[in-house]
């Protein structure tokens, strides 16, 4: 019997010099889907735990920080978002928060098939009822090959695993431009990279790459205890959108007045755009 | 040879369920104090590590965080600090950050004598020059016997090691209540407490303890991404001084001519109050 779930993290200098080990109160799940290696086990500090190839996704603890921060920073953004595209995001946490919106639409297009699967089975706090939900429309396929082909959206979202394996390609350069031509004029992006800590020269390529496409490319620091190394860059890409506070704000009331939520506010998306002096460069 | 240590952390539940691992490239340091065990090594990713009882202190990547937040946040607050005095903080980490400020003196109660003997040593891009300069005092006795005597402070902070062992009497009532009676009108004290994840128990009840004693309490949000769990909480008590952001800006512009910060700014102090709604009742 397992006792521990050592997280090797993404290969890099990172995993050979640290590593975060869990214990394993109960396994589960286990499986290998056509693109990972699976794992679900529950641990009692942080509840239940997602793991894809040896690296935590989300926990029961504070999975909501993740999900509402990359759900409403570019809702909230975007003045009136009507038609929503998710790519990756098969646990349901992000579909979930957008679908607090009044939206029209939501697609969600998840490369792996099994993931959606096991989240209705394994990971009911995160996806709740959202793939129940009649705005909804969910595809199997590859997210750069889907956008080929469909546009029209005011906001897209990225919620992708780390830049390896059948993720690469949704941190280039061609991808960005497939999502800035999916996008209508009002359109906004959002998309989670990495640390600061670790990634810098990584984030600072990202960065520069997406203001060759996007006018308005916007930074976020958002912490996650149980992502190893705490603080995350999220990065927001807009054709013209600003956030308009007073508009905002009236969205918000109304929203929380039907849906709770736990971590975002305005105060919060604001306080997440300011950068220590030394991330300034960004 | 010893590959890896493994942090057990604040005995209690996180310690029990998760641990983590930094690779040792080289023991700079071991030994056992009056106190506590120390442990100085090398990591490749955090550079220098300083250990206390199985516990990180802080690493060379990113001892300036907290350094620069756990200082420059009160030194700011007050109007115009001239005395202050620090209880703890014995690797000269926030002393070289309140001497950026033009004050008159600074007074340091360490209870750990071998604590700044080995920062000179081995810990000098914490402490660098801050222990020669003629306005430091040093002092090594217990903090509370100190406060009894010493009066007349504009700002006090306490950088302790986490709330057991000789550290605890650090977070009791009568603790605080002595340095209430030791600062001047002004007066400002700032402490470290834990994480917001797994000691919300124990945060509120330091908040409520607190707030029974000085009239303005504030809750900081600050990550460390070093510190396993990576949300750090900080807690600012204030007889009636707030942040003035106006003089404030010009004791910055000031202080920021002569000398360099890598994290704090006033924009960064006012993001770190902001908190996450399920936090609020705090």
């Amino acid at each position: 019997m397992r006792k521990w779930f050592c997280e090797e993290g993404v290969p890099g200098k990172r995993a050979e010099n640290q590593k975060v080990l869990f214990k394993i109160s109960r396994v589960v799940y286990e499986g290998r889907s056509k693109y990972q290696k699976i794992l679900i086990f529950d641990n009692p500090i942080y509840g239940r735990v997602f793991v894809l190839d040896g690296i935590v996704q989300l926990t029961e603890k504070d999975e909501f920080v993740y999900h509402e921060m990359l759900a409403h920073i570019p809702m909230f953004t975007h003045p009136k978002p009507e038609r929503v595209l998710i790519i990756g995001g098969g646990d349901g946490g992000v579909l979930r928060e957008v679908l607090k919106h009044p939206v029209e639409a939501v697609e969600l297009v998840e490369i792996d098939r099994t993931i959606p699967e096991v989240a209705r089975k394994y990971l009911r706090f995160v996806c709740r009822s959202a793939f129940r939900d009649k705005r909804v429309n969910v595809y199997y396929e590859d997210g750069i090959k889907f956008l080929r082909r469909n546009k029209g959206y005011d906001v897209i979202i990225i919620d992708s695993t780390s830049p390896i394996k059948h993720a690469k390609p949704l941190f280039s350069s061609r991808f960005y431009k497939y999502v800035y031509n999916s996008l209508r004029k009002d359109g906004v992006m959002m998309t989670q990279l990495c640390s600061f800590l670790d990634f810098s020269t990584f984030l600072t390529r990202q960065v520069r790459t997406i203001k060759k496409i996007f006018p308005i490319v916007k930074p976020y620091r958002v912490t996650i205890p149980s992502y190893n190394c705490g603080e995350f860059c999220f990065l927001l890409a807009s054709k013209r959108s600003k956030l308009d506070e007073g508009k905002a704000r009236k969205r918000f009331k109304r929203l929380t007045k039907k849906s709770k939520l736990r971590y975002y506010s305005l105060e919060m998306h604001k306080a997440s755009e300011v950068m220590p002096n030394i991330w300034k460069k960004l």
